[in-house]
């Protein structure tokens, strides 16, 4: 059996090591995504956002639990705030990975950016399509919804449900603002706690000044994740909202095609960065450069220029 | 004049004209960066991050008041949650804006990303370097401290001010763990609350295990940004800080360069991916083959390698 073959017949150290090799952009992880290729789509991925301390990662186990009981594979990737210096991934609940771990049909695993080289919502994008291919049938990206690179990441699930919690502080505002557009579901959770109505309220008033334009009214759902409250409304949220999606679908649809563009670019990102730095400029003469520059010998931005034309691009 | 000596010179609205060509990565802007260089490296710029409803933009707006006190001059980069699909900036406080914009020794900006060719860290470094230039003695840069961008914006700093409140919810120790080895100054703002003791006690102890390399102990300061307490102990320990590492600084200094490095590095991938997409492939090439990776009918990959060896590069 191929390597391809072993992870579409679900060898979760196979895949887990799959995971690996995106992660750290790995030359062999291209050529393993371009054969899984044709056997992804079929999974359901319904990314998880909302601002910390939501109990985002208790909905997200209660989901999967859910989705459990109706005998369906799932794939979960949570996407951890990194450590800058040391690029280490701390995930909340250590204990929850192992009690799932233990589950044959499911997958956990999480992701940071790593260095320079990072590329976290490319790599993301990348290991869903290995769990996809995989056949898990819903994969669950769970991220803080703060970040660009955290907003890219949901931008790319099927489904994105975003985590409210009532009487948040002042700037829930501005991050509600932000996140707001990208909510197909929106759930609040610790529903339990004062200030659900006024949330609510709030929430409400804020989805009917905005209007998308494929019509869907995203529906609100309270949730007490802690207690499995809400989890079976909010799932049929989502599926509410998958099937919705599914029945408008136009050939060369928008969003399916905005996302596959996404992904070129930030994969176009990725391997030209990568190209300038095994080709344009060596690890030594990249730190003189900077060191020129922090002592302002020189300025970045002829360095920039320098290390590209070194690669000769056509017509430069 | 020219438009350099302009600026240099402290003309408000093109400075902020320069800011919005370094922010859409004009071309013009290259060569404005080149030449106001040499004029940089004299402000003290701060990096200001914390959790949402932490109370950032009013301890910034009372940081900023200490500093016209004593007659410096101010500049403030609000790096703002986007809207990922209008690219839209908010100001959590449009009212702060109106009434700083009176002052003529501030000067106040909000920056987002805005779609593919974002770049907001490099953007927001790229715009310190302007106010710098333009003799902005403090630069306050206020971040959403989660988020890979944000880390890396606040990295650039000289300082950074990591703002905690009493008693958050449970990501905050995720949160904490993400920007514990960034901070230089801890701040818990909203001291008069419940709570204070128990978020110093945790603080304290995380600090305590947690060793620097340049042996710097981080201050805790304890502050009510909205009545002013405590801004006088934060700027102090700032001024600390700063005093500290400019005293510990050796030639071919580490942090300095590899803030340059990451500096060259972030800007190489903007500069490639525009270079890619201005040569490699039209616009409309572009929509369709993302069409055709909607579809399936073909992967993401061989379109990446197909658009990557039109460019010629060297060796390719």
């Amino acid at each position: 059996m191929s390597l391809t073959e072993k992870i579409i017949s679900g060898d979760k150290r196979l895949i887990a090591r799959a995971i690996s090799a995106v992660e750290s952009a790995r030359p062999d992880a291209i050529e393993l995504l371009k054969e899984i290729f044709p056997h992804t789509g079929k999974a359901l991925v319904i990314g998880i956002t909302g601002a910390p301390g939501a109990g985002k990662s208790t909905l997200v186990d209660r989901l999967a639990a859910h989705y459990r009981s109706l005998d369906e594979k799932v794939g979960i990737i949570a996407v951890d705030p990194s450590s800058p210096f040391t690029g280490g991934a701390i995930l909340g609940d250590r204990i929850r990975m192992q009690n799932m771990a233990c589950d044959p049909g499911i997958f956990i695993r999480s992701m940071a950016a790593r260095g320079h080289l990072g590329g976290l919502a490319r790599a993301t994008v990348d290991a869903v399509a290995i769990l996809d291919a995989a056949g898990y049938n819903k994969v669950l990206v769970e991220t803080v919804g703060v970040g660009q690179d955290e907003v890219d990441i949901v931008k790319a699930a099927d489904v994105t449900v975003v985590v409210l919690v009532p009487g948040m502080g002042d700037d829930i505002q501005a991050i509600k603002a932000g996140i707001m557009e990208i909510g197909d579901v929106f759930t609040i959770n610790k529903a339990d706690r004062e200030g659900v109505l006024r949330t609510e309220r709030e929430l409400e008033s804020l989805l009917s000044i905005s209007e998308r334009r494929d019509g869907w009214k995203p529906p609100i759902v309270k949730t007490v994740a802690t207690e499995d409250g809400g989890i079976d409304e909010l799932a049929e949220a989502i599926r509410d909202y998958a099937a919705f999606s599914d029945s408008t679908r136009k050939p060369g649809d928008d969003r399916r095609a905005s996302v596959a563009e996404y992904r070129i670019i930030e994969m176009l990102r990725d391997r030209l960065l990568k190209l300038a730095l095994d080709r344009g400029v060596t690890g030594e003469e990249l730190r003189d450069m900077a060191r020129s520059v922090a002592e302002r010998r020189r300025d970045p931005y002829s360095v920039v220029d320098e290390i590209i034309s070194r690669l000769g691009i056509n017509g430069q």
